[in-house]
């Protein structure tokens, strides 16, 4: 067979089977024979399960049964934007996935369902949208949650930016003691999972941004098996967060004003890998501002702030955990950063935007 | 105050309320300061609830206690990036809210809960965005959905098409007997709720691709109040779908498949409306392959049918419900039209794309 160039390569009329055929066409969006085709072809080989395969309208779960007792559904929701969908450590795909199953796991949930849309651009190389699936599925069983139902649509040529995927997750949490954002307490610990900042600089780098050499990679990650393991061992805990956008500053005064509390953050204590913070002083960010994708914070009474420590240092994904600061009470929320030059300084939310197109 | 043009008028340190401020900018999607004054001020102010304005990662929902017995949870979702985004009869976040209440009424459920997502384009109109929420409240109002989660991403000006909205719809569904497209037997009669192709011509006229004028307005619906009142009074459905993408062609091809059976329609008791047929004349489209965004078909034992039509036509979204065909069994799955002339004709999924874009 020859390659007989673009207009016999894609379209209805094409003879080749979908994984040998270039790009996505408007076609692909149609709800006809080539949505099927890509559904069948590119998304259930490799994401399929009983639930997505019944090719209905919606999925139907099996929750009346497993929902264990004093536990509630948990349910949230992302969109995807991230630019470059390719970058060291991960892809669109494997960030949908962790990005969704993060936040739930934020409330102590278990994640188990995911739902996934795709605005997809036409012309897209069919390769690529492999490549994310592929990511997709694996992060997918990484995680220990099955995609139940899906939807793709397709614009023309310059409509989108390759493709934008949003994901929802569904879990279950125990109903109390609630792990929410306004939980945290004066004479509590926090504590961060690991370094901070390396997502942000690793997407800076796929861009082209840095201007020089470095080799950050992502920490794209699914974090529900290191908060399940914590919470087998320090039920306690009153906040989980995942700073991404905004960074760690932004996310701590999120949790300060839910909460109605000061937190007071130890700039020294704070992990940070050393490419990482060469890389903010070469560019003058700050690290603290820097979106993290498999990174999470922990804050809870103080007297279990080590146990919790052991717990996270324990797992692969947690092996540089910290504890970064405490929470007290004072007039105002705010967030305090007790700084290496022995100042301290308020910090607000990130204002604006530093890397736009993060996740 | 002076409007002093552009630059004042938006990002971080523009001095207005947000209401007030001309256009979306890349720091709406930040995840600092701009993005909680949005959330705020566009989204919770309109969609607010308990649930959504917790302003965690996750909703908590409180199904433990509200599932009942012998009900199962089902779940659907769908990108909508529909264009033009404002259309005669609707926009795009009416369209977002009704094409997932359907898709879970679909399956005979009852929807309860919606997250959303929403990619905007740099310099999408605050106004625009206004609009839309307040119309995606009161489809949410219309369907008694509750908003529980929801993610703004921004994209650079040109990298995405003013705004696209992904949907995720929970509810419940009885566990049996399912209603499902592999549910059709033969022996079932084939209804449909009212006329076809409305919608896909009101998007056609939206874009001025007509040609002419045209007053058919999009019948974007929810319909999970029309199913429940069905469901009421005739449990023994076999099979509900909504004939969107692909019109209702694509869709009986689709169940005929899932199902094994042939399905046999009477062209000439399809109802489609005159303005609608004289569009597609002039035209040369396929009413059958026109987008519905309102319309339902229900497929149920033959000795039902008429029971069901009198229950569709009590309601105004089924007013002109139509008896349109029957299941029987042939060698192979397929959908036969029975036309006006007499003569019996195979009809196929849609293949390529006749509206792009259309939802």
């Amino acid at each position: 067979m020859t390659q007989a160039g673009y207009p016999e390569m894609q379209g209805p009329n094409c003879p080749l089977p979908i994984s040998k055929r270039e790009m996505v066409v408007i076609g692909h969006g149609s709800g006809g024979q080539l949505t099927h085709e890509l559904i069948r072809d590119v998304f259930q080989s490799r994401l399929g399960n009983p639930l997505l395969n019944a090719g209905n309208d919606s999925a139907l779960l099996d929750l009346s049964q497993a929902l264990p007792a004093g536990q509630r559904l948990v349910v949230s929701t992302d969109a995807h934007i991230v630019s470059p969908l390719f970058f060291p450590g991960g892809d669109i795909g494997r960030l949908s996935v962790c990005g969704t199953v993060n936040d739930l796991a934020m409330m102590g949930a278990q994640p188990r369902y995911l739902t996934a849309t795709f605005i997809i651009e036409e012309g897209f190389l069919i390769s690529d949208l492999e490549k994310i699936v592929d990511s997709m599925a694996a992060a997918c069983a990484e995680a220990r949650v099955q995609l139940v139902a899906a939807d793709t649509k397709v614009t023309e040529h310059g409509k989108s930016d390759g493709i934008f995927i949003s994901t929802t997750g569904i879990g279950w949490a125990r109903s109390t003691p609630r792990i929410a954002g306004d939980q945290a307490r004066p004479g509590d610990a926090v504590l961060v999972s690991g370094p901070m900042g390396n997502h942000g600089i690793a997407i800076a780098q796929a861009r082209g941004n840095l201007g020089f050499q470095s080799n950050v990679v992502s920490d794209t990650a699914p974090l529900n098996s290191l908060v399940g393991q914590l919470l087998a061992e320090v039920p306690n805990v009153h906040v989980f967060r995942d700073p991404t956008r905004g960074g760690l500053a932004t996310t701590l005064v999120e949790i300060s004003r839910q909460s109605s509390v000061t937190i007071e953050l130890d700039e020294k204590a704070i992990p940070i890998d050393p490419p990482v913070r060469v890389a903010c002083e070469l560019l003058g960010l700050d690290p603290l501002y820097l979106a993290n994708e498999g990174k999470m914070l922990v804050i809870l009474p103080a007297e279990f702030a080590y146990t919790a420590l052991r717990v996270l240092r324990a797992n692969p994904l947690g092996n540089q955990a910290a504890i970064i600061g405490h929470v007290t009470k004072r007039p105002q929320p705010q967030l305090l950063l007790k700084t290496t030059l022995g100042t301290t300084r308020v910090l607000e939310m990130l204002s604006g935007e530093m890397l736009p197109r993060i996740c």
